[in-house]
């Protein structure tokens, strides 16, 4: 009798488990079907994660007052032990052991409300499923469908972005929080400890950038794609060092016990776990990338797509868990893993693979990510250990204001002076406009709240979310056309059928014919061919560096495309050169090149200007220009040319649509 | 202090997972790249899944005997609890609670094995695992796979072969093993209790039979499609109907405590509970898989690939979940979900969703099939409740064959009575020789391994599923040519670049031209039409009577296809009619008729004779049949000719590729 009881018990929770699912996938449904409708009338006020997040709350009104209390069978025991807890317990119950695991501790004052409604406690997920589960194919896709060409020029300001700007961010932050943490203390709303780590962590969470509303809308209405760039790179990499962030300064423990003050030793092993976390995660994700890319190189696999899908998937997995496994950050070490096998194994791969790993991907992307928003619409009513202190989030508010300020301009400023090709006024506006906060805010906010300090920033940051995505993301098209980025007309009909492709960069079976009249113009050179020359050199040296090391190593090496290997390693590697060379580079290395650079297609329907007078100020036709230009690159010496023509490839489509553009920037300068 | 100890545990735990994960996932990428060496050098006596096994069982050995026993730090602490178990327990760690959640029984004798490597106990998953996550894609893929012309055509032989052979199949194993059983206790060789109701159990378990490895092997080499229809059939709906049989065994509850003998009421109770899940499960899958074509039917999700992939996807899962929720039985639901969509829904997808569905799950069946498969590898040493008992296992063996045959022969035996169209001695051979157990007979033993009666099942059944894929899956090639059943012979090339694409049965996307002049050849009827007319009438009353329904009502609702609602509702539901009617059936009325045929790709290759004498007594040229045929056609009534032209459809391209069919199996009659 007994058993069936315990049987039953076991049942009902299953069944359970079922409903909250359940009710998490019917939230999804309605989500897309509501897109749907929101696509269809062109609504663009409302992204989908916004949807999501909408959805999320009134089911999660509804769980939370709608589903009366009841007092919880599984009603518990209490028995005293003397130590610290164990992983597992052995229950010894009328002769007969039952086993039981950890789940977590309680903090006292909740014990009495382990009797709530059951359905409350079943939609609540363990945090970890984020990290675990949600994030890594959302980081995975971001990696996989990077628009290469754009990021790699931009390079250096991506990265000045993303590691300076998000530790300045998360500085500013962390002790603006902390005042406003003292003054919360002055006036006696803070009920607990709250120390100066915790306002730096909360920093780290915060600084986590998602700016998902407004790219999608930058794909729609199909904006700069330096911009797009820019904004698209910072965010991808700033949610990777905000993870590696958050980690060391959770490892950044004083050695005195208690003492949550400064400690140059407890400093220094934060920056070097920092460093240690990061470059050992980057390393995993490269790694696997390229043992994915030999793979698929020397064997055959591309005859049967659905064996090399599988490689792929399972490959680009297992760089989480090899990266978890060696105490790295396996979401990290993901968006390397994922940068890498688009520039390397996708070439390899058969057509059917490529459109498949990218499916396969955009559809996982897509689900994880609507989840996560409409979760964070449910947390708000569901989860149990809300601390909501208005103080706080005011402050917090106008922190993440003021953080984003303090990186974006100074940081602009800064890069300025180096770039030719500068980063406009209007475009630092929309770039300190976009500072959203998402999924890695949340899953880094919920990953432990079993601290007062840790709830009531875990309150905040949900808040945060919220507005941002709603305001924010309601708030691009207006903002666009304030700051003067234009953006591209084109045809309705095709904007509503090709609108999924447009979110995977890496599409090389959609490029249009080349044609090679006018290479060069997206460099905003204009009519100056020399002052283009000279914004490459200079901007991109980073760049320059390593794609001549990667055009003409890695790429032979780990691909089918590039120069034969037995032209660029030294005569003394020869047996190596022609083991590693694939026999299709000799034949088809022209034709090759062309998968090499990627394209972004929404390149071709886009203008820039500044105000119509600096169209009419240049003042020159378009052939004109690109006339100009190919005889200006004609003087160049013969390794430039290579990196111009790989830099070009992408850009014919510009002229192909008829548009020109300019750049003014320089003219603020 | 403390909380960092604990904080160390969880991390390493954290840690292992994703160790055992990762060992998981070398193993599949292992599998792939063999499986890819194997079809690259026609490697036919190995199937894919016997390799995932393999390979499980050499990391099984090495986990098992490779890795040092640790004294596992999670040793665990014994308290007293007076009543029976909770699911969840606090626990009071000086003045801190901890939540603990059950886990399962340990059965005493075990308490000391506890202290075995961690590894070993990482990766053995919750059995539940195998039911919610890995089976649902599998079993789902199989329905939306299914080839529905052949399956239609054979539905009342695959119907009795399925819920008589099963239930026969299940009856008299049970009873074999029971004598075994007996004979065990007489021996001394048993230790335990062994009811007549777990023989029945095991009986229902060993039932499901998989031909996964035959039928791969069958479509690799193009053997014959009503041979291949009945097989995949009544596998698929086989493993749906032990399912449900066995929870209804387990549902049998005799009144009187511990008597596990025969109680009518009980028995009744039981045969209720098998048609309750049955018809319950059933109506879980059809009602989502309706719900699904209307939904994409009138909305123009077909805009939007990735919505539609990912709605149909969601709207698939929840099948699961909503029939799991209501006490039904999942993995069945999911089952006639996927024959549903397949159906109906398939043809309201864009056509870039029908491939990234198809692809989708193709891809999740892949994984799933060869993780469980290299799972059961792994098992066999990794599980630590093995009962090895050779009488029993030798029973089981007998008890298996003696069971197959008496279902296989007898059954065939009474249908070749009432089919023009009879299943011949060759057929019914194989389709004996065919009993593979697989997936789900592994799943439904690893369920519940509580109980010595039940481990000596899992253990035996293990076993059955080792010896049956190696044995079998090798033996089929040559066991085809020795039963006669002959395989089309093709182009090489073209072998390796379209196998996967054959695994997928509904592609319209790939099929040859019409071409007119041959229909009918398919039907076996060779230049006597009235005895093809025949033929149909009899042997598929009940796809008939289905089919005008399905075609004149529930096709013109649910799709774009079909003859317009207006035309065959009565009137006076004009208004309905009209509302349910899409634009598109008016104007695509034949059109979309093609569609709604599917094909079966290998048809085409497929040529099938009882020896050539069989073909030089026809005789006839496969044009001249076609005319012959033709004509004979045009005599009937034009209801049947509809059928008729629907059934043909999809047999053009056997005279496209110019062989033809003779079916030898009314000689034998």
């Amino acid at each position: 009798m007994e058993e069936i009881a315990t049987e039953k018990e076991a049942e009902e929770s299953h069944r359970q488990d079922s409903v909250s699912l359940l009710t998490f996938i019917l939230l999804l449904t309605l989500t897309i079907l509501t897109i749907w409708l929101f696509k269809h009338r062109r609504v663009r006020f409302l992204h989908e994660t916004g949807l999501a997040m909408i959805y999320g709350l009134i089911v999660g009104v509804i769980l939370r007052y709608g589903i009366p209390a009841t007092s919880g069978h599984d009603k518990s025991l209490s028995c005293s032990q003397e130590d610290r807890p164990f992983s597992t317990l052995l229950v010894n119950v009328s002769g007969k052991f039952f086993e039981y695991t950890l789940k977590g501790e309680i903090s006292p004052g909740k014990i009495n409300n382990v009797e709530q409604n059951d359905m409350l406690r079943k939609v609540t997920f363990d945090p970890e499923v984020f990290f675990n589960i949600l994030l890594p194919p959302i980081i995975f896709h971001a990696g996989y469908s990077l628009k290469k060409r754009h990021f790699f020029r931009n390079l250096g300001s991506i990265l000045a972005y993303a590691f300076l700007g998000t530790a300045v961010s998360c500085f500013i932050i962390g002790n603006l929080m902390y005042g406003v943490v003292k003054l919360m203390k002055l006036v006696g709303q803070l009920s607990d400890k709250f120390y100066y780590t915790d306002c730096l962590l909360f920093g780290a969470i915060i600084s986590a950038t998602d700016p998902v509303t407004v790219l999608a809308i930058f794909n729609e209405l199909h904006a700069d794609v330096d911009l797009y760039a820019l904004l698209f790179g910072e965010s991808v990499l700033n949610d990777a060092v905000a993870i590696v962030l958050s980690s060391s300064i959770v490892a950044y423990q004083p050695t005195g016990l208690n003492t949550h003050a400064f400690d140059a030793a407890a400093f220094f092993k934060s920056v070097g776990v920092f460093l240690g976390i990061f470059s050992g995660s980057f390393a995993m994700g490269a790694v696997t990338g390229v043992v994915t890319a030999l793979v698929t190189k020397f064997t055959k696999l591309h005859c049967f797509p659905l064996l090399e899908t599988a490689l792929f998937f399972l490959m680009s997995w297992s760089t989480f868990l090899l990266a978890e496994a060696c105490g790295f950050t396996g979401v990290v070490a993901v968006l390397f893993c994922g940068i890498t096998q688009a520039h390397y194994t996708y070439n390899n791969l058969s057509v059917e693979s490529r459109s498949r790993t990218k499916q396969l991907f955009e559809v996982l992307h897509f689900l994880a990510e609507n989840f996560i928003f409409s979760y964070m619409g449910l947390a708000l009513f569901t989860f149990q250990k809300h601390i909501f202190s208005p103080i706080f989030i005011i402050g917090a508010f106008i922190a993440i204001f003021l953080g984003r300020a303090a990186h974006i301009y100074p940081l602009s400023f800064f890069l300025n002076l180096g770039r030719r090709h500068k980063i406009g006024w209007n475009f630092q506006h929309m770039m300190m406009f976009s500072g959203l906060r998402g999924a890695m805010a949340f899953a880094l906010a919920i990953r432990d709240t079993a601290t007062y300090s840790h709830q009531m920033m875990f309150s905040t940051t949900l808040l945060i979310v919220f507005f941002t995505v709603w305001i924010i993301g309601g708030g691009t098209t207006p903002m666009l056309s304030w700051l003067n980025i234009r953006v591209g007309v084109q045809d309705p009909s095709e904007d509503d059928l090709n609108e999924t492709r447009w979110r995977v960069g890496v599409d090389p079976d959609q490029d249009p014919p080349p044609s090679n009249d006018s290479f060069q113009v997206l460099q905003g050179d204009g009519p100056d061919a020399a002052r283009g020359n000279r914004t490459k050199q200079e901007s991109a040296w980073i760049f320059r560096l390593w794609y001549s090391f990667d055009h003409n190593y890695l790429k032979p090496i780990l691909t089918h495309s590039g120069p034969p290997l037995t032209t660029t390693l030294p005569a003394w590697c020869g047996l190596l050169a022609r083991c590693l060379t694939s026999p299709q580079v000799y034949e088809n290395q022209e034709q090759l090149r062309d998968e090499d650079s990627d394209f972004i297609l929404n390149d071709g329907d886009l203008t820039l200007t500044y105000g119509d007078s600096t169209i009419t100020a240049n003042g020159s036709s378009g052939s004109h220009t690109a006339t100009t230009s190919l005889e200006g690159r004609r003087t160049k010496s013969s390794s430039e040319e290579a990196l111009e023509r790989d830099l070009g490839m992408g850009d014919h489509e510009v002229s192909s649509r008829g548009t020109r553009l300019v750049f003014p920037l320089e003219d603020n300068a």
